[in-house]
């Protein structure tokens, strides 16, 4: 398959799409990324790199990030968790409290904001300092010592943060936060705000298309089992509430951030990671969506 | 009107049912409170007053506090905060963020917790301190100079006030929370902490039967017409999501609090004001609902 | 008190504005009713009657049937069917499924479309023939034996009432309708389609305002506390997803309908009835609301 | 693969968990059916059958109809009726009303049952008589042309159908039905009341695993990217409100119905059916789900 090329002729397709989509502008900090940067690349289990445009610059990674909280959290704790939060499709946008008040508390899945919380939370209960061994352990996934939090970045989800304020004062009051409800909120804003590129991102993710074992490494990170757990639900719940629209598009596991970045993989082929941070109305990156569709058509590569 | 009498064989008949309610124990201090408390108290605007067992003893009168505020926040800023909160029913229980979402954070009613907070709110963008100004206006009003807030309820109020804590994040996601957070929770916390007796409310609530006007008062707090509308707005607010049944039942205009009080009015004639800590499902006073249906039923009296 | 000027005065100033409603258009057979009608009137316990503009003109009372179907199934049923339906506000439109599934098929009150089939089913259940029964019960409490169902509404009705097919469908599948579904909509259909006058209203509408007894009659129809209690249902449910609004500006216990209509009773003092068929959003009379608003203000009744 | 040794060794682990679920019983016919029962059936893309059990045993096959129906109207208007039915998991039972009351009519997707009643409609404006035309559609499918509706089934399902009589009726107040209600339901009724066995549906499901292709036809049914949607779908949304869990044990694309039948697809590899009559609390085969899971356990299978 001669990935550049396709990854060329997809970056010339949407370069007329861009500046449809909607810069994120709820955080100010993020509000003055150009709305014309695109970025995609593609690393495949045999070790290879592809990439094209925008693929080394970072970005915030957003909700993307709850996938590695994710595995952070399942490598400590198993399927301890899954008493504190579902593994439904929530139906509802990523930030709603209705389905929280309804089920007493206990967010719909692991992706929505509340549910990311959640994971955060255990992360915290396990960790010294969580906020070290998230980046740290986001380091040696990605192969790259020098990704940093954008304190400023943390710092205006913070000062903009009522929502998820309300989100895990409102676990809290049902019983579901275990930590300090400062210091979680401190670690997800962090978390939201680490800035990694295209290529990092599909390194990081490699495992995730490998079986949960990383490339050169002596041992997996999660087994392959707890891999397709991780990919289901990135199908079923990676998409804020436009995931049937995109398992219907593109039909590959993925996790998108309003960053305007997206990552998905193809068990046992790649990981690719695409980046426009114009977005969609439901919050995923409109060029980047359709990058996937196109790199889905013109590979022929499809779980389905 | 012998209501004397009236109150003694009130008092009489509830007793067998005081401990078929339930004491609110979500707030450790108020839990300890002994389920065989009850006071009755009534004040015409004669300037009468006949009261029956316990009802010179003071307790928390929690949302019963959200009139007073209603009352400062109308005098400060006529009808100009209905843009801000609605005046409906809400059909759910006081402490719900579902219909706060739905309709973009403005909360049903001045009664239930989301829309007192937005009324303190106000309170707090029109007071130099809150929290003395409230005070002062009910010492004031009930012509009591010895009340005073319990810090330790309002500091239990504080370590268990996770869903309040959401709420008020949640309108300020919305823009309808103008102050800070930690002053509203305060403020609120303390109003709800206040400490009175049958029948200090008794006298606090007279003017509300006398078209606004204090006993021995040179002139009125509020006008006539805006008498009316607070006195409309606790028949179809005042009791949680058991409004319907309270005026099915009862047939007054009120307000009820956790701690145990009921407060009501029937204009023109009297305020009436019943203590007894036993809640029913619906978080209202269990044999003072039951004392107040006794009232009118004997008095023959009703706005119906 | 003089009612008639005050119905004069009342009616030169709404009709700058009788043109802002929205004739309902739902029912094609009421669509084409002209926007310019407006009658108002009143009839005292004395016996007294005023009216003012086309009080005379009979139009389709559509909701405020479901006031006499209310007062038949308690006549027959007492507090028997309570558990069937609440007496609670609903915080949603009139023909709302939502709370029904949260709540397994028990409506919220008798007044919205729901709970208004309910009480239909209950008057099925009893009656030999309940069109007939309805018709001839209306006729009794008005003293006009030439009151007529529309057929055609009627017909128009069903041929719309898709809504209420799924409603009376929905709670059939909670158990909670007793008789046939076809006949309990054609009978709905029918008291909607009652034709009436604001003088027949008032006349009707009169043993509300005096405790349960019609005038120059030898017995109540219902009891002196049914009487209140039916009086608090219509001020706490008689006006749609607007009743707190209304109990604020008007603050009298009434039921209004699509057609236009709307009668409210003074408790001990008098019935009212208006008519005026431009509705708010809501769908109440716009002019109408407007219109009992003035009559309190010039009155200074109020149950307040 | 030994297939059949891993059926017989599936068929031995499951067997003490058939009494675990419950038959059911809404509809009176399918009350009936022996919980012991229990068969599973897999056929490859080489056109190799095995099977095991009550493989060759007819049962109602209900919401698997869903399936059949939407190829059928995909078939006729490709894309078409997308702005009539969403494509995102419901997160609420299979008959909710309430999500088609707040999104104006437009079913979630085209697997609960007011979407698939939308499907239905689409295939009643298309063919020329839809009951005939489904079920030619299905024997063609599977190969078998003794299948048959049962008529006492279909005439159990109308008779206890008043769930879906509301959710057409309500879909029809919005205008998203177009047909005749009767005829809808009663085309409904009939195709939820096809009886096949496990052997039956894992041939009129292999062209889903096999890119649109039956075995043996000169042509595609539907064509590959049509077949890959329907598996996105089938993913996302075949399970009620347990898609999720299903994906995350199970993870493959697949379809159930109360009558205890699910079938699955592995995408260039096989089709799969396992029957069990006992349902878990989201209404799926209980023992079922856990057959699929052990078979992508034993085989290694599995899409992610």
């Amino acid at each position: 398959m001669d990935y550049k090329k396709i990854l060329k002729s997809i970056h010339r397709e949407v370069k007329p799409i861009l500046p449809e989509g909607r810069v994120f502008d709820v955080i100010p900090a993020l509000a003055s990324v150009p709305i014309s940067k695109f970025g995609m690349a593609v690393k495949t289990v045999e070790g290879d790199e592809y990439f094209v445009g925008d693929a080394m610059e970072s970005f915030s990674i957003q909700s993307i990030s709850k996938v590695f909280t994710l595995i952070l959290a399942m490598k400590h704790q198993g399927d301890g968790f899954w008493g504190r939060v579902g593994r439904e499709a929530s139906g509802n946008p990523f930030n709603s409290l209705v389905q929280l008040e309804y089920e007493h508390g206990i967010p719909r899945n692991p992706f929505i904001n509340a549910g990311a919380l959640v994971i955060t939370d255990c992360v915290i209960s396990e960790a010294i300092e969580a906020k070290s061994a998230i980046l740290n352990f986001v380091k040696f996934l990605s192969g790259s010592q020098t990704l940093q939090y954008s304190f400023e970045v943390a710092r205006s989800e913070k000062e903009n943060g009522y929502r998820n304020a309300a989100l895990a004062n409102f676990m809290k009051s049902f019983g579901n936060i275990h930590n300090d409800i400062d210091e979680l909120l401190d670690t997800y804003y962090h978390q939201c705000a680490l800035f990694m590129s295209c290529l990092d991102l599909t390194r990081a993710f490699l495992p995730l298309a490998n079986n949960g074992m990383p490339l050169n490494a002596k041992k997996a990170i999660i087994t392959k089992s707890q891999t397709k757990k991780i990919n289901s639900l990135m199908l079923t719940c990676g998409f804020y509430d436009a995931v049937g629209d995109f398992a219907y598009r593109v039909g590959l596991p993925g996790k998108s951030g309003v960053g305007g970045g997206i990552v998905a993989v193809i068990p046992n082929v790649l990981s690719v990671c695409v980046w426009s941070p114009g977005l969609d109305s439901h919050g995923n990156s409109l060029a980047g969506t359709k990058a996937l569709e196109l790199f889905t058509t013109k590979t022929g590569l499809s779980i389905f």
